[in-house]
């Protein structure tokens, strides 16, 4: 009799922790948060009309600007470019080009103005002849070293906390969480496991090519020269397509690189729910939207809402924004 | 008490009917069973040496003569020319080659020597133009109507009992399974769960082309002409690393399409499992290995049981060969 009634307790003690604890503590009470509850419950529920099964509950992530910041360059750039300088001090002779010459310089704007060429050729030389677990090894030394200019925080700290727990809180409900993004794929893995909580073959990203080969007798998969795939717009439904194999139900992006991801996602039969971080806090992080060279965000903003996507407004929304928040 | 006793002996039965559940009824009790079973039991028992967590349990499976027929040709190419055939009987002006010309007519030295241009030229027309989920209705329309012209069977009948029960087998000891087939993801994400209990999400293969478009207001994934990705030979390890992103432990296949990936993965640390599926049963399957056209297999039966990969004897080590046997 006394166990039972000690058990009793227990169990009191144990569900009222269940039914307190919040799974969005980052997010402020506000209908944003209202709504993003209300549909993950009614679709978990197998006594909702609108519940959908596991398998079927899939949910698909931007990365850049969505789950961790972008600004003043996306994060991959950074890294990029303080490989590139530290490649160019240990050996000069890889400078071969203005280009390069301009990227090791910092002069963002000769590098800028050579486009999307100019951009190739640094990552074919910061990205390339090495086996992946190595190139993934280099990353995470970057990682632990580098700074955010005007955080002071280490680049993978600057992952939006209220996201993270948003993840969390889908999988709890029996989501599989998917990223989606024009970062490369060996970039992302080498930290995505650990800063949000989703698995390598759960990372979907532009790729650059690379080759198996048997180096000395080992068989390696190494990073090569050139790009495979990139994955932006509307490529971001063929790489889902392709990957996946199914339509997500639920999309987060906020740009109009991930227009074409939402609208597809959103278009499917059933309850469905798109979501589009709005850059609206200068004060804590960023505001950028429309004019925004990185980022840029106009079409979620005019053809969204009436699509019935949900337009996070980081200001008002978010009671916390970065996980390294100091 | 009673109720005591009664729930003691249904955990006996119920014990007991796990302890005699045999999980590869379709093998024979020969040394390849023993040698997988131990594998199997080895890296998932917490106790042993040899332990590896569930999430490194990835195992990667070739599908055309690994995990189902591929004589006499793959099953795609036939399903390419029965719609092929269907099509120039609709609209004969898709006929607009002796390639074409040579296909429609079942004139497979001509088709053949065309090589791969005139593969491509056969897929373009047959696999390309229409939605991924129509494509998807009329592979599995075909899948319920065409017959094996030797067995009689349909396509999907054909999967090897044997390699069906290792996979589930494998998954109730904590695996993730995969095909990494030459075949085209599409074409085997319309059979592939319901055959394999494998998720559309688990399938990796060549890559048409597709497109994303909104069609008359409907976002739209759309089958194109051209090949994004072949996967086979060094390419397999190539489309493991970017779509899973980590070194499977097991790996299976057939010929020498499959050498590579067998070779990376079984080259990694800690314990790994190769296996080669050799087809030597001329009765009751089809025998061939170094002189086929169709799954040759000369550099696995030279070099792969001296890196301790398994060549199971489809002959001797298989009770049973398809699913759908009569």
């Amino acid at each position: 009799m006394f166990i039972s009634r000690t058990l009793g307790a227990l169990a009191v003690i144990a569900f009222a922790q269940i039914a307190i604890a919040d799974p969005l503590p980052s997010w402020n009470d506000t209908d944003t948060r209202t709504r993003i509850i209300a549909f993950v419950e009614d679709v978990s529920d197998p006594a909702s009309g609108n519940f959908v099964p596991a398998a079927d509950r899939i949910a698909v992530f931007d990365n850049d600007g969505t789950l961790w910041g972008e600004q003043p360059a996306y994060f991959q750039l950074i890294f990029a470019l303080d490989r590139l300088r530290e490649m160019a001090a240990a050996d000069p002779s890889i400078i071969t080009s203005t280009t390069v010459q301009a990227a090791v310089d910092g002069d963002m704007n000769t590098l800028l103005a050579g486009g999307e060429k100019a951009l190739i050729e640094i990552v074919n030389i910061t990205h390339s002849g090495l086996p992946v677990d190595e190139f993934q090894n280099i990353v995470r030394r970057w990682l632990s070293e580098a700074r955010h200019p005007e955080t002071g925080l280490p680049y993978d700290q600057m992952t939006y906390q209220p996201m993270v727990e948003l993840l969390r809180y889908l999988r709890d409900e029996g989501f599989t969480t998917y990223i989606v993004s024009g970062g490369g794929v060996h970039f992302m893995r080498a930290f995505t496991e650990k800063a949000y909580g989703i698995p390598t073959r759960q990372i979907i990203g532009s790729l650059g090519e690379t080759t198996y080969d048997v180096i000395d007798g080992v068989p390696t998969v190494t990073k090569a020269d050139g790009i495979a795939f990139i994955d932006d717009k509307d490529t971001k439904p063929v790489a889902i397509d392709r990957t996946i194999g199914q339509r997500p139900i639920f999309a987060a992006g906020n740009s109009d690189g991930d227009f074409a991801m939402v609208q597809w996602v959103t278009a499917g039969d059933g309850p469905r729910f798109g979501m589009i971080v709005h850059h609206t806090d200068g004060v804590r992080e960023f505001a950028y939207d429309r004019d925004s060279h990185i980022g840029k965000l106009e079409k979620g903003l005019d053809e969204g809402p009436d699509m019935g996507w949900l337009i996070v407004d980081m200001a008002k929304d978010w009671a916390r924004v970065y996980t390294g928040q100091r």
